[in-house]
């Protein structure tokens, strides 16, 4: 038996630009038609406002929501806040982290993200030793996203060193010994055991040129060439970095990714902050996507990262909310355009349908290709956003588009779909109490 | 007769920093007693989450709202968005005006501003000729305010000339000339003629030393000077700026005003972006305010102020809504610190401490001394921000006030007391659908 919805949009937000009263038939959870211009069917469910494809988190690591409030305290910089993001890693198992996660996967669903890529790396227990089940981390995870209704890329983190050194790589601290595999084999064979269906995908991803040496890069970007599976690495996020690797190797985190094999797999970099031109080069020329962090990256004071250039070398653009220090996908998409303004001294670096479209870049970067727009014969996952607010009242149909990526915040979603399932509805998850959730899941894990 | 009011507060921010359950009793709009630790009043109106002091908006031009959808569209500059706010000023008379300024007014009230500085300087018909009143959009604006609750500052503010070029001042142009008055000492009259009452204030500005020449310069200082007024200018928002007073005066815009006797009065620099070190110490020397308006130094592109450098110096700061991209007064506290991040690399440069008070700074920039703090004696504005939302939910005591600061939106106000008198109740203005007013007030005025 088929399952058959239709929704009448006052505005919805089509490939090829803003439509009118669209009505969308959505059967099976997959868009089956699109009409546009039609006056109100008596059969469609109304959204009133601007309807949207659903965002993708490319970009997350669940746990840190934990540290929202506590890591503004005192002063530092990246690497003294990653003391504190230990201390909440060292508090999780796989209970508390499903409770966690649960919390933080339905925080996103509210804020209008349907898909997440969690780029987990808490594998093990806090002694580094593999639980029973050496993926009741990654199960718990995966429990977590189907509470929520999100669709969940586990990109399961390869991390076997703990940093680089003037000798070359160190070995893992006590806080990040849970984080390690005893081996890149003994990843490949954790990680392959890891089933796949059509709700949760499992990418590779390697944590960094500081945690995953040249041979290990060449093993996961094989298995995930082989497999078809997104590899996602963190690049570039901080000076120190590219100047270890530049003692060490010689050359650039990308020149070293690329130079083993990690551009033979669909290839996300996530930051890509501090890069050289050759870098932007390359990461263009392997159709690579960068997954920006706007508000991470000015919470960590990381710096603004080159992404006018990036797009221009054409490199796919999309977005994460990584820390958690906010959970807004509409500011992460401005903040892109905002931050390169402070930058340049010139406004318009990106359009607004650039922007919304790093929003949605996301979803194909974490394997899902039929996920993304509102067009016939992708998944139905849409997301509607109030017109009348404070934030977003007073815009006309000839620049409503800009008026919402510019001024529109997750209080603006009403609803979200997901593979054709209402989630949210008037604001609220259909089955969590998001706030009541996050608290309890939070107290449980910070000192 | 008396007006009493109790509210019993869950958390409340104090002078001295957090206090959890606050009773704070309220004659006649003031704040007569606080007692902190209390059990529960059977009395006291709940206030459930944090109370904090009502933000002022030491910087507004209301009808740049309008602007909020449409100037996102295209390319271009700073330069390129005034003309398409020039045309949105052209548009407005007394009645649209008062129509647009209420919503706006309004809109601000429900995010937590409870005084507005309204930097003020359509004054005149479109051709330049004085309205009957010649006060009328003066008057526009403080009816505006009156409706809505917010306490208002009008800045009546001097504009002559229509820029610097090569050979000085230039005339007004066609779009500028209701900008002028006729002379400063006309500008003197008008101005001396309104009335100043509890509710509303008026302070002196000078649009910006390209429109305002060192002997205007020196009458509006001495104006606002003898009679403890406020005076506010724009300056050194863009490097254009900068140059062109070099050329023309052979010194900083900062160094022209303190010249010309700004400093003498109670001065607030609004912008204040590109300073020289001179700048930094001369206004700190002075004990001048800067006004940050950072969403709308994001939005234009001018750059990343020295705030740091500047509360070094002993400069207050304070903050603005400026052009109204957003209206948030948290977001442009917290802009100010990560802001600060991108550019140092290094967080904490500013406490949630600090950012909170450059919330409350404005009200004394103002001319309002007995605003902004929750203690004895003052004019009793309260804002209260849930902390059970999805964006604060999870802090705990000793960092809830970072999480507000870093994490709330307006969506998350729920309360908003202005002298005493409650405005905003669970989210909704006690008069005002500000939704409708803002989307009707604004297709008034836009093409």
């Amino acid at each position: 038996m088929t399952a058959t919805t239709r929704l009448w949009c006052e505005y919805a937000l089509l490939p090829d630009g803003l439509a009118e009263h669209a009505t969308i038939d959505i059967v099976d959870g997959r868009i089956d038609a699109i009409e546009v211009g039609t006056p109100r069917h008596p059969d469609g469910h109304r959204r009133s406002g601007l309807t949207i494809p659903g965002a993708a988190n490319a970009h997350s690591h669940a746990f840190h929501r934990a540290l929202r409030h506590r890591s503004q305290l005192g002063r530092g910089s990246f690497w003294t806040w990653r003391e504190q993001m230990y201390a909440i890693a060292a508090a999780l198992d796989p209970d508390t982290y499903h409770r966690l996660a649960r919390a933080v996967f339905a925080e996103m669903v509210l804020a209008g993200y349907t898909t997440v890529g969690e780029f987990h790396y808490v594998h093990h227990t806090p002694g580094g030793r593999p639980y029973a089940d050496p993926n009741a981390m990654a199960d718990a995870l995966t429990e977590a996203a189907a509470d929520t209704g999100i669709r969940l890329t586990l990109l399961d983190t390869v991390y076997l060193h703990g940093g680089l050194g003037g000798d070359g790589y160190l070995p893992l601290s006590d806080r990040q010994r849970r984080f390690g595999d005893r081996s890149i084999d003994a990843w490949a064979e954790r990680v392959s055991a890891l089933p796949v269906d059509e709700r949760r995908r499992v990418g590779a991803a390697i944590h960094s040129i500081r945690a995953v040496d040249p041979d290990a890069i060449a093993v996961v970007a094989g298995w995930a060439a082989r497999r078809g599976a997104p590899l996602h690495a963190h690049v570039s996020e901080q000076p120190a970095e590219n100047e270890q690797c530049l003692v060490t190797h010689g050359c650039t985190p990308v020149e070293l990714l690329a130079r083993h094999g990690a551009f033979d797999a669909a290839f996300t970099a996530v930051h890509a902050t501090h890069l050289t031109e050759r870098d932007i080069t390359l990461l263009g020329e392997a159709g690579a996507t960068v997954g920006l962090c706007p508000t991470t990256e000015r919470d960590l004071g990381d710096g603004v990262g080159p992404a006018r250039r990036l797009a221009d070398a054409g490199v796919v653009l999309a977005i994460g909310s990584d820390s958690h220090a906010v959970i807004e996908p509409l500011e992460e998409a401005r903040a892109i355009e905002l931050d390169e303004r402070l930058v340049r001294g010139e406004r318009g670096c990106f359009t607004a349908a650039d922007l919304f479209a790093a929003t949605t870049a996301g979803h194909a970067a974490l394997g899902w290709d039929d996920v993304g727009a509102i067009a016939v014969g992708q998944r139905a996952d849409l997301v509607t956003m109030a017109l009348d607010s404070p934030r977003t009242a007073g815009c006309s149909a000839d620049s409503l588009v800009e008026a919402v990526v510019f001024a529109a915040t997750s209080a603006d979603v009403t609803h979200v779909m997901i593979d054709g399932r209402d989630i949210v509805e008037f604001g609220q998850h259909d089955r969590i109490d998001v706030a009541a959730e996050l608290a309890a899941a939070i107290a449980e894990v910070v000192e």
